[in-house]
């Protein structure tokens, strides 16, 4: 095998999704979906598809989800850009401007997407650390100066939900040589985007994704907002139809529907300052998460006894999923989504459980 | 732009689609699309499709498809990856077999997205004509003598539609070096497959596409058939969930329904025979096609007064759509997809004007 694909390829690991059961049953709090479903509209836009829309090639550029985006936005329907899911823009950045003599850069810990995106293009990865204290995360200094030619920021930043601020985003992009891609694939759970910035930088690239926001994970459908210069370039790398006929016409409905996807954040954002509460109350630290889930870290009181790695296994005992990695600087944290109301109470009452009798023990 | 995207993007014009009027009273001839429509399971596996289902990431190797394509084909079901349409899976052969040193090996006039995704990857071209006559198109010499690392071969060939016999593949891919990815996008058309070489060559990788057999040319869905340890490998380079939870219900049950897919085949086969002869009787000539669609080329008694771009043009219209493309061998032929007897009918009558009026002037 190792003739028949690039060395790069063998050596890579791959991207590990997170575990996905069929089962209905399991709370699932383990890869951020939105707990409560798209718009009604949705299911009545993927069931007037006819038979003819199937039959012929979808239009090649969703001009229908682009004029909607393009409404929403303020931003002309050539700013606009429709890809198979954020991680295939993801890739198709990668491919667009690193060859395998130039840099990507990226934070860590962040999506651990973006180093195997980098490996499989046989590119070159610089990986800065976040500055980290047990409640903030912030960006490591001179990331401009860098030769990179690429570079990734998650913000909010997936697994911390923390937020970078606007300003600093700016004086990267202002002073970066190559492209910013800005993945605001949690950003409907935030209070700014950087969005602005597109504007005033042709470098800049905003990501965003159906997925979160549109509670649309099954349909995989996201979408580049870019200056449209840079846009026609990336369009070249790009297959020629890479969204289908039912996702355009699905995707539309639910970005139209503005005041249902308003609706779910809202509940989202109250939960999520419910659950922060409730486990700092049990002691656990966690930075302000502006994304639909939070980072938290195990008490210092109990964590001499009882590993996030343990609590991770617990809960998955008892039928609930959560998000751990044996990875530095998150190998004593467990990542969070926000659920519904009841998901979320009865994550707390099998954490507290837990907490106590690790203390006790 | 320059600095900011690789030189080889810029530089690449990028793969042209055909034409995609929005307009349904054009006869679309252009782009080889199915003209039955899908079969009606299709539609009702669309309309079964839950909110729970679109909320949730989708299930990420498309097990239910891969479990019918298995049963199908006669192969487990690890030898069936699932892709975003054919187009994807091309692309992430290349990624995964072509580093910028490597060469990618391909025959001409062929699918033109071959030299696009090879100048994207920055990989090397090495194109390799077909020996083309005016009824017969066949390999070059010696494919498996040169140092590519991956070769692309369309059969049926688009446009040619011709089809190269399954020996001559099999003499190639055993002393071929690297991977060769047979590209079967048109071969529910024709009579022949090289599945049986799969179970032999751990180097071959077989591509199937929805698109064309299964009229679902709007739902983006491809495969591979391969052997398990290749397939691995291949994997990583892929997305996580490169098929959505519409287009693996949709694209299952359009496969499990194989008499209704058969008999659309069949519908395509016998109007290709009498289309092919009809053309003849006019003074065109054409390779014997296996695909839906034929290459016809100019009747030499017109060909001085009357191009095959004036043809192009003139049935255009006469809103009727075929192919035609300014390049070696292709300049003085069109491709007609095989649309229905009607569609034929009036194609012909067409035609006939033309080529009437051609020779008189």
């Amino acid at each position: 095998m190792i003739n028949l694909v690039r060395p790069n390829i063998v050596q890579s690991a791959g991207y590990i999704p997170g575990e996905q059961p069929t089962d209905s049953t399991t709370i699932k709090l383990n890869t951020n979906e939105n707990p409560y479903g798209p718009s009604p509209r949705v299911l009545e836009a993927i069931r007037a598809v006819t038979s003819e829309q199937l039959r012929r090639y979808p239009n090649p550029c969703a001009d229908l989800f682009r004029q909607a985006a393009a409404v929403l936005h303020g931003v002309g329907r050539d700013w606009i850009m429709t890809f198979n899911g954020g991680d295939e823009l993801l890739a198709i950045m990668v491919r667009a401007c690193a060859s395998e003599k130039d840099t990507v850069l990226f934070m860590a810990p962040s999506y651990s997407l973006y180093p195997v995106l980098t490996e499989i293009q046989g590119a070159r990865k610089l990986v800065q650390q976040y500055k980290i204290t047990d409640t903030t995360w912030s960006l490591p200094d001179n990331l401009e100066k860098t030769d990179a030619s690429l570079l990734l920021i998650c913000n909010p930043n997936a697994p911390s939900g923390h937020f970078d601020s606007i300003t600093q985003l700016e004086q990267i992009a202002k002073h970066f040589r190559g492209v910013v891609v800005i993945d605001e694939a949690y950003v409907d759970f935030a209070s700014e985007s950087a969005l602005p910035l597109v504007r005033k930088y042709e470098n800049i690239l905003i990501l965003r994704t159906m997925s979160k926001g549109y509670s649309l994970a099954g349909l995989r459908f996201g979408y580049a907002i870019g200056q449209a210069s840079l846009l026609r370039e990336i369009e070249k790398v790009r297959d020629s139809y890479p969204c289908d006929a039912v996702a355009i016409a699905a995707a539309t409905a639910a970005l139209e529907d503005q005041p249902y996807a308003r609706s779910t954040w809202q509940k989202i954002k109250a939960e999520r300052a419910r659950l922060s509460s409730a486990l700092q109350a049990m002691g656990f630290t966690l930075p302000d998460s502006h994304a639909n889930f939070v980072l938290a870290q195990i008490p210092h009181s109990v964590s001499p006894l009882l590993s996030a790695k343990h609590i991770y296994q617990s809960l998955k005992e008892r039928n609930i999923l959560v998000r751990w990695w044996d990875l530095p600087h998150l190998a004593n944290k467990i990542r969070i989504t926000v659920g519904t109301e009841e998901q979320n109470d009865r994550l707390l009452e099998e954490l507290k459980t837990l907490i106590y009798s690790g203390v006790k023990r």
